[in-house]
């Protein structure tokens, strides 16, 4: 997508050192769009466990090039299975990351040492063209649902549409998934406007969701994550989109902690909540979310403190909690299927089950 | 309540300068603890709008002082309804706030101007002492259902409430209302627990709450807003007790934006969902909450910027959106009294409903 009129990507190789790996480091947005360059594959966690880079999709695929870069270093069987391991644990809860991963090595074992690192970069750069493929499908298949919501409404009634994080394409390599149909509604010129979580701790609504869709010139309100159900209790809301981490063969859904809450608030006022996905997000090993998918806990840090740009111009951290009171920091709570009304995936939108997962997806047709 | 051993309420008036009204800058809080002192019934109303002084309860005790000061520059009839009417416009949903104006109004129209004065500042003293007294009742009835939950339980396993906003001694003259119980628990040996919702925009419980909790000694841990449905999802929440700025007669609650979600949250989970409300909250002439009482819309700036202590301890405001977004701020929301389990009330504990109440609360007996 577009940065004041410049299209980006999340994530691109150096034109000139073609094995530097760049991506914008996101813990400095929206005050400063700063460019990372990764050359080692320890960098490349760094990046992932700090969330300079985060978003399901693009972890995955930015550790593919961490995997690459550390071929470049030593290409040997040993290091290879080392590495991937060490990058796959960066992030406990995200399923592409370890998709990205077991991708690579299956690529890559049949390789011979000297083959791996050009075989390793060229498959990293498939994960990234396909990642874009899937999401722009995934914003195709989106786009009915908004303007099938339009199609109801009055001629000058905006459509109200209500995102929780960041599932924009500076989570994945490009489109997003959940904005991906936003996107798409606003450039054929469909009046939508988002309602922007903020979410808590990490604010990546406020400050990556906001960011983008402000610079892509979409509507928006940021609003605390404690409002949304006010809204839908008032009509102003008319669809909940969302990303997720991980999704369970039975429809389960991991996402950013404060998902299930606004998923209890949809149904409780009788609008439709929806999931996209890449089908890479789907971890058909699992069946119950609640008690299969591992849940990050991050540092307490995120809660009791907060940063943002002082008046000055200066970013700066801010104490907002007692000194001598804790915090627990869950980042991710997992939506039951009966929650969900249903999967924007790139092949189609499906019933959030176990049948309906396998309607698109036959076994043997997964990627 | 006490801080480090000193006990206080959160009003009072001043020993030596008999007319002079005392409080605790909330706005100060956690990371100092600010006597101001008030001499006028402007200074007053500022001190509620800006929130320095906040909580149903309180606002309602201190703006019958803000009468009292109104009183002694100017005891006339139109004065007094006029500064009446200022006073009782400073903030929109809590009832509590109308509800000690209207008192003050009647006992005082019928009083010579001479007398006024000192009939304002015993009418406003007598509504503080009734506070302490009714929420030290609630106390002891929320303490009954916090017993119940211990004697359910293992000999060693805590009891884990959860609570949103500050409904405590500083939202009160002293107590609190949803801390009450909490308070009479911890002292009688109770092993409590409390989750505490940072509750954004303005983290009244990350920076109030937990104050009061720690000063007293009460074990607790901050969550940000979006973690409580994950909690009660795991076991780890026994029971919510909240408060509220207005109930119905029917049984609607108002109360801090968010308290909806959480409610939505316990019946998902099939845990208890209190609320701790002294009468003087309920509006009688008040039947469905969503359409008939008002949601008080603050500043956009209270969710784009968050006040905090840098690592250098001064207060310092950051900004955590981008400059060119807009944010929304609704302040409250309402709970439908069917996601209530019931109302802890100084008379008793009762099902949020109207038959309900009016069992506690026969017409010729209210306040």
């Amino acid at each position: 997508m577009k940065i004041n009129g410049v299209p980006y990507r999340s994530v691109w190789v150096d034109q000139t050192d073609q094995r530097t790996v760049c991506i914008f480091d996101q813990t400095r947005l929206p005050f400063a769009l700063e460019i990372l360059r990764l050359s080692s594959s320890e960098q490349v966690a760094h990046a992932i466990v700090t969330m300079q880079v985060r978003g399901a999709p693009l972890i995955g695929a930015v550790a593919a090039y961490g995997l690459a870069l550390a071929l470049s270093a030593d290409a040997s069987d040993e290091a290879m299975e080392r590495e991937a391991s060490m990058l796959a644990a960066t992030r406990p809860t995200a399923i592409n990351l370890r998709w990205a991963i077991d991708r690579m090595l299956q690529k890559l074992r049949p390789v011979r040492p000297e083959d791996r690192v050009a075989t390793a970069y060229s498959e990293a750069g498939l994960i990234c063209d396909e990642d874009v493929a899937q999401n722009e499908a995934i914003g195709r298949h989106g786009l009915e649902l908004i303007r099938a919501i339009k199609n109801r409404k009055q001629e000058r009634e905006r459509i109200n549409i209500l995102t929780h994080c960041n599932a924009g394409w500076i989570a994945t390599v490009d489109w997003g998934t959940a904005l991906a149909p936003i996107y798409m509604a606003h450039d054929e010129g469909l009046d939508v406007h988002v309602w922007v979580d903020e979410t808590r701790p990490r604010n990546q609504g406020a400050a990556l969701t906001a960011w983008e869709l402000g610079s892509h010139g979409v509507s928006h309100t940021v609003i605390v994550d404690n409002a949304g159900g006010h809204l839908m209790q008032h009509g102003q809301v008319d669809i909940v989109i969302v990303g997720t981490d991980r999704v369970t063969a039975n429809g389960d859904v991991a996402n950013k902690i404060g998902t299930y809450l606004k998923a209890l608030a949809a149904r409780d006022n009788g609008l439709p909540f929806w999931v996209a996905l890449p089908s890479t997000t789907i971890d058909w090993r699992v069946q119950n979310g609640l008690t299969e998918i591992p849940i990050e806990e991050r540092s307490p840090l995120e809660v009791t403190t907060v940063t943002g740009r002082t008046a000055a111009g200066h970013l700066e951290t801010v104490r907002i909690t007692p000194d001598h009171s804790t915090a627990a920091n869950p980042a991710f709570d997992v939506t039951p299927a009966r929650l969900v009304t249903g999967l924007i995936t790139e092949r189609g939108c499906c019933d959030a089950s176990g049948p309906g997962l396998q309607s698109l997806f036959p076994a043997t047709t997964r990627l």
